[in-house]
This record gives C-alpha cells, sequence and structure tokens, in this order.
C-alpha cells in the first residue's frame, strides 16, 4: 500500500483474512458489477445496482437494499487503482472529484499473494472518532467479515 | 484534462487567462513551496507556511496570513498529476485520503502551451450551488486573478 495512507486505530476499522482463493479473481469480484452485486452486502440484504468506472475519479456507485425493501444508495469514486493490489475509494468525492454532501469514510482493499491463497486486507477510514464508532455500531466487523465469505463462495461457485 | 472532472456552471467557478511565462515555469511556481509563497496570496496578506508532497494523496498545505496578523491554515491532498499539464488537490481529504472535518472545493490547474506563453485554466469544484456562492462572496474571481498577475510577475523576476 501507499506510504501516504496510514491507518490510525483510534479512527479507522481493520479487516485481515486469508482466503483460499487467488488475488486476481478477489480484484475480478471486487470490479466487475455483475460480480459485486452477488456478494457485497450481507444476506439478506442484497446489492440492487452496481456500476463501476475503474479510472481515478470514476464513479463507484452501488444500491444496497434491506429486507424490508428500503434502498440505500452509495455514491463515490475510486482514489487508487493497481489491479490485482490496491483499490482506493470514497464517498468524500463524488465522480470527478467533486465533495459530496454526506462524507463518511474511504476504503482501501489491499491483496497479498499467499501461497495459493490471498492476505485480504480491508480498512475503512474515518475522518473522527465518531465516524469510527459509527462504522463499528453499524456492524463493520460483522457486515465486512461475512462479505468475504460471501465473495470466496461466489467465486468458487462462478469463477 | 480528464473527462470526468466536468465543471459545472451552478456550482462551480473557473478562471482562465492567457499568460506570457511558459507552463514548465508555472508548474515549477504552483508546486514548489519556496515559490508558490511568493504569490499565492493577494497582497498585502501572505502565505506564511507551505508544505508540497507532489504524490497522490500527498499534503497539500497553506497557512495564509491577514495584514491583521491572524493566520488561516489549509490542508488537503492532491489527487491527479500531470507534470506541466494537470494538477488535482481537495480540501474533502486530508493527507492519506482520510475524509475532512470542513470539506470546502476540489482544484483543478490546466496548463495548456500557447505560442510562448500558456493558457491558464483553474477551476474551483464545490459540492452545492452554497459552496459556490460562499466562494464568489470571498473573492474567488478577483483573488484567483490578482494571484495570476502576482505569479507572473514572480516567475519574471526571479526564475
Amino acid at each position: 500500500m501507499s506510504a501516504l495512507i496510514k491507518p490510525d486505530p483510534k479512527l479507522d476499522l481493520v479487516l485481515e483474512r486469508i482466503v483460499d482463493v487467488p488475488r486476481e479473481l478477489v480484484w475480478k469480484a471486487w470490479t466487475t458489477p455483475e460480480h459485486l452485486k452477488h456478494w457485497f452486502c450481507p444476506k439478506p440484504w442484497s446489492v440492487t445496482e452496481c456500476e463501476i468506472d475503474l479510472r481515478r475519479g470514476g464513479i463507484f456507485r452501488t444500491v444496497m437494499r434491506s429486507p424490508e425493501g428500503e434502498e440505500f444508495p452509495n455514491l463515490g469514486c475510486y482514489l487508487d487503482i493497481i489491479p490485482n493490489e490496491l483499490l482506493v475509494f470514497t464517498d468524500a468525492l463524488l465522480p470527478g472529484y467533486r465533495p459530496s454532501e454526506k462524507p463518511f469514510f474511504t476504503a482501501t482493499l489491499q491483496l497479498f499473494e499467499q501461497g495459493k491463497g490471498t492476505r485480504y486486507v480491508a480498512t475503512a477510514l474515518h475522518r473522527d472518532p465518531d465516524g469510527r464508532k459509527q462504522h463499528e455500531d453499524m456492524g463493520f466487523h460483522d457486515g465486512w467479515g461475512t462479505v468475504v465469505d460471501q465473495m470466496v463462495a461466489h467465486i468458487k461457485a462462478t469463477m
């Protein structure tokens, strides 16, 4: 990861896992709407829309639907993209780098080869301790952990 | 400029000028603290500190001082850097891409060769019409225009 990205335990949340699928497939699962929609939200929630323009400043948009049918849009852009290694995106900036109205976090995904599998490190960077706590209370660890399991299952079943 | 950056007249402010100095020197004036401090703020205001790490996610920090001695810090990071052509930075993200507490605008600087001079296009992207109006009321056009004159004078005198 870029030395410029420095997670701070007081502000940020980190999920690290070893998964038994190659990082090229993890990358593909994260950067292809048709794949991402199948695993990106803990079931029984679902992803009903996904838009990806995999360029710096390009759109990353999803819509998440609750079991009751309520929809929650997420809109942001990519900041850094190193295929199979590093993905950085934020909701603090809209596509084209325009500041957003509701900035919440910047996410980084780092992938490292680990034998035939992948060391998967996902980080959420917040602007203050309240942002970190809010994300933790929303179920960061369970949620982000569950979607890794869903992603691995999806990769094994279809890719 | 990246096709992804799309100024919107309702939200954004644009200053375009032709200046009779080469764009390589404009680039140097914008990206070297020792040069930037001499022209970046309309006199009699001054720039008392400037920190530049010219990488994506790298710090861009200045402190501006009023004639009465009050100091105003500005902190953000670079988003895109194409030497002599395009510079994009924002205060919506701190160095290392962490969301900031007081996002206000993203700025782009585009430089085009024009004979022996440079077409200089500076844009401020805001999140909403209020942000645009606030920036306009702060004196965007006069201020950003004045600093171009100061920059050209500085380049001619010292570079």
